[in-house]
């Protein structure tokens, strides 16, 4: 059964957290990335989400990353485990990036 | 200041209800899609996720919706509170549906 | 049946005209962005693209904007043509704005 | 100075030829794509798009591949070359895919 709960780390760098999976498929966590478009200095950010909790190991999941403590960006992420090889699970995953516009005329650029 | 608790409806016809927000900006509430690409009839799906806790009432938010009670599928939202005519306000977003697939080489067609 | 030659707008205020399209389904064209992240004055820039030719008039489409006047981004969209009320033809479309960035690091943030 | 004009493979096992790239960084091309969602058999796909002709070979790009051949679908590709390893250059691209749908109802899955 896929499992998030433990440790993950992507191809740039960045880490995260998941704690304990509720028995609805609910977690919280912690973000650390290796990357930023913010000015501040990084910091561990946390994340809240939600798993399917299938039978065979390839559960859709996503979780949302609030950067509120070095930015007024939020980040969200949808993806999928599978069984890679051995015993190790690999995510597939793809996100989005909302930056903070001053108003609605620049809302078409807030998001990549 | 932005607050999310409520209802809210989109373009589409889908609604949502975000519960109580907490100190740290978690929330989770119910999603009414009015759109699927699922077989199975629509159900209301369970939500979480996060703001930022502006001053200026246009925070960015993010949040899951798992639709485990009719399909294996998942999205996540993105967007940004603005304060529209009057008192209202309006969010506007982004999103990602992922569907699973059976293997990693179906991945490029997983999210849309 | 859906021909894209001739003016166009979008909820942004921003126009293009297409050229005649070929045989093929080819065609070029200039686009009036009423929006731009660069820091130079907005100038019409060409553009490139290929059509369906359906009966139905429901046709598939995507095009490519090239920047070059004014920013070293390249836009592309892709959509698809559906009878409005009466005589009147709507365009639904998607994009991706690639922006130039340094080094292969900072291609995460490159594109929105 | 980046030079689209060859043949690229991607990591999906896809292959493309561009061929000349004329002085306004206009190019056409095949693509001879290893994935689809699409019921017919996969047939080479002409593609039109446009480049930057930047001096430090790092020039964006973007480009419509329209798969009337074997399918009501049309993709764009938009990207970044990038020096590689020795002599070799990388594109890192980005695509949209647009399905062709029945109805401005059923707008919103037609992308990915």
């Amino acid at each position: 059964q896929c499992d998030l709960t433990g440790w993950w780390k992507n191809d740039l760098g960045s880490k995260m957290q998941v704690y304990d999976v509720d028995d609805q498929g609910n977690f919280s966590g912690e973000y650390y990335t290796a990357v930023s478009s913010a000015q501040k200095p990084i910091k561990p950010s946390p994340l809240v989400g939600s798993q399917h909790l299938d039978d065979d190991g390839q559960c859709t999941f996503g979780f949302t990353v609030n950067w509120k403590k070095f930015s007024d960006s939020t980040a969200v992420f949808v993806g999928q485990c599978f069984a890679g090889d051995g015993d190790e699970e690999v995510l597939q995953t793809s996100w989005l990036l909302r930056e903070k516009v001053d108003s609605l005329s620049h809302d078409w650029k807030a998001t990549r």
